[in-house]
C-alpha cells in the first residue's frame, strides 16, 4: 500500500465537461480553454469529440478547435470518436490521439449508443485498428463501471470483460468511468483489483463523477492500489451539483489539492487551474462546481 | 488496515453548523432540528452552546432548546461550555453532557478565546472536574489540528499535547477538528497516528470541514486506522461552499453515503437526514451544501 510518486491527470473538461453543460460555448472559447489548461501544465487535454452535432451540439466543429491549437511538444489533445465516420473526421483534422467508449451495462449501451455491448466492441475493433495503423494512440473508456442509471449495481465481471476487450484491441490505456458517481471506496478498490487481473494497473485510469461527493475518497482509495492516471474536469464541468439534474466530473483543482497534499507530483499549476475554472465558469454564466476553486479565491481575497 | 464495523456519528449541525450561519433561526426551529436528527437515528446531537449571546447570537437561549427536547433513552444532547459560567447555565438547564474546546494553535487560541493554549487548559480543568463530579460526561474538542488561519501548518506535537491534556482531565472522547479544512489524507493519518500514541484511538473522533472538498477522503483514510467516531453536520451546515467566505462542516448525509457504501453500520436513516437537510436549508433560505442531498432528491424525482 504505497502511493504513486507521480500522477498523470487527463483533463476532460473541454469534452466530457462541456458536452454535459446546458449552455453551448463558441469554438473560440473551447480552444482557449484547452490552451489555458495546457498552459497550466496539463499534458493531456481532451479537446472535443467527433460525434454528430445533431446529438451533441456542444461538440460541433471540433475540427475548428483542433485547428486553433498550436502543436505543443509533450501535450496530447485526444478527441472522442464513436465510429468509422468519426475517425475519418479526426484523421482529416490532424488528431494524434483518439478515444473510444463502451459501457459495462447493456441497458446503458442500448440507450446511449443504440447497440449491445458486444456490437459496440465489434464496431470499435476496426476503428482502433485503422487509427493505430495511421499512427494514432487510442484510449478506451468504459462507462457505468460502478452503477448504471437503468440497471443499478454493475458487476465487476462485466467491467473486466469490456476493459479486457478494449485492451486487447490495442487501447494503450483504459479509463474506468463511474458515470453516475454512485461508487464508494470499497467498491472502487474491488473493481480496480478485478480489472487489474486482466489489464496491467499501469494501463488503467479512473474517471469519477462527484455526484455523491465520493470522488476524492475513491481516488485516494485506488491510488493505494497503484493507479496513477486520473481523469478530471476543470471547475467540475459537466454539471453544477447545486442545479437540479446535473452532476459533473470531479474537479481538476480538487484532485490537484488532494494529490499535492499527499506529496504526489502532477506537474500542474493549481493556481492556474483555479483561474481557468473561474474563467470558463464565467463563460457559462455560473460559479465553478468545486470546493477548491471557491476556497482558494477566498484565501487570495 | 481494516475498517470499523460500526461508526458513531456525532451530529454537530445544530451547534457548530448553525453558529456559523449568517442567518439566526428561532429556538423552535433549533429544537425541531435536534428532534428530527434524533428521529433519524443520530444518537448524539449537539444541541447548542452556553457562550455569551453577545459573541454568538445564533446560540442564544440554548436553555430553551434543551427544555423543548423530550428525554430519549440512548440519545445524548451535548452542549458546548466555554467556562464555569457556561457550566452553571448547562447544569441549570439539565444538560447531561458538555463539550469543552481548546486550540492546537497559539494564535488561534488568542484570537478566538483571548488566552493562551495553556491558559485555556487551566481554565477548563476545574470546569471538567466539576461537570464530572455532577455526573456529566465531557467531550473535548481540539481545533486547528491540521492548519491555522494565522499560523499555517500546525505540528502534530502541538495537537498531541492539547489532546493528551484534555484526555488527562477526564474528557471521555477527544474530537480532532480541521477547522479550516486544509488537511489531506496523508497528514490526517499522520496526525491520528501521533495522537493515538497518547490517547487510545477508540477515544478519538475526527471533525472535518469540507472547505477544500477533502473531508470524505480524510475520513476514509483515518477509518483505516481504526477511528470510529465522526463529527458531521446535516446539510453541511456552517456555510455554503458556493457563497464567499463560508465553508461548512462535512455533511452528515455525505458521510453516511460513504459509510453505508463501505458496509459500515451507523444506525442512521440516510433518507431522513436528507429530508432534514432540505428542511433546515429552507429555514435558512438556501439549498443544502452537500452533494448527496441534491443527488438523492434528484433520484427521487
Amino acid at each position: 500500500m504505497s502511493l504513486p510518486a507521480r500522477v498523470r491527470i487527463v483533463e476532460v473538461g473541454p469534452r466530457d465537461g462541456l458536452q454535459n453543460e446546458p449552455r453551448t460555448v463558441p469554438v473560440q472559447i473551447r480552444a482557449e480553454l484547452v490552451r489555458r489548461l495546457a498552459d497550466a501544465g496539463l499534458a493531456a487535454v481532451e479537446a472535443g469529440s467527433f460525434v454528430s452535432p445533431r446529438w451533441v451540439p456542444q461538440m460541433a466543429d471540433t475540427e475548428a478547435v483542433l485547428a486553433a491549437l498550436p502543436p505543443r511538444p509533450g501535450v496530447r489533445y485526444p478527441v472522442l470518436v464513436p465510429n468509422e465516420k468519426g475517425l475519418e473526421r479526426a484523421l482529416a483534422a490532424g488528431a494524434r490521439e483518439i478515444a473510444v467508449f463502451a459501457a459495462a451495462s447493456e441497458t446503458f449501451s442500448r440507450r446511449n449508443i443504440n447497440c449491445t455491448v458486444d456490437e459496440s466492441l465489434a464496431r470499435f475493433a476496426p476503428v482502433v485498428a485503422r487509427a493505430r495503423a495511421a499512427g494514432l494512440a487510442v484510449r478506451g473508456y468504459v462507462s457505468c463501471v460502478l452503477g448504471c442509471p437503468y440497471e443499478g449495481a454493475v458487476a465487476p465481471e462485466a467491467v473486466v470483460r469490456v476493459a479486457a476487450a478494449l485492451h486487447a484491441m490495442g487501447c494503450y490505456e483504459i479509463s474506468l468511468g463511474d458515470t453516475i458517481g454512485v461508487g464508494t471506496p470499497g467498491r472502487a478498490r474491488a473493481l480496480v483489483k478485478a480489472v487489474a487481473r486482466e489489464v496491467p494497473v499501469g494501463q488503467l485510469a479512473v474517471h469519477f463523477h462527484d455526484t455523491y461527493g465520493q470522488a476524492l475518497a475513491n481516488i485516494y482509495a485506488v491510488l493505494e492500489l497503484g493507479v496513477s492516471v486520473v481523469d478530471s474536469a476543470v471547475g467540475g464541468l459537466g454539471g453544477c451539483p447545486y442545479a437540479p439534474g446535473a452532476a459533473g466530473n470531479v474537479a481538476t483543482e480538487d484532485v490537484l489539492y488532494l494529490l499535492h497534499g499527499l506529496g504526489i507530483e502532477t506537474g500542474v499549476d493549481l493556481d492556474a487551474v483555479v483561474d481557468t475554472a473561474w474563467w470558463i465558469a464565467a463563460a457559462l454564466e455560473r460559479a465553478p462546481a468545486s470546493r477548491v476553486a471557491h476556497a482558494l479565491r477566498r484565501r487570495r481575497g
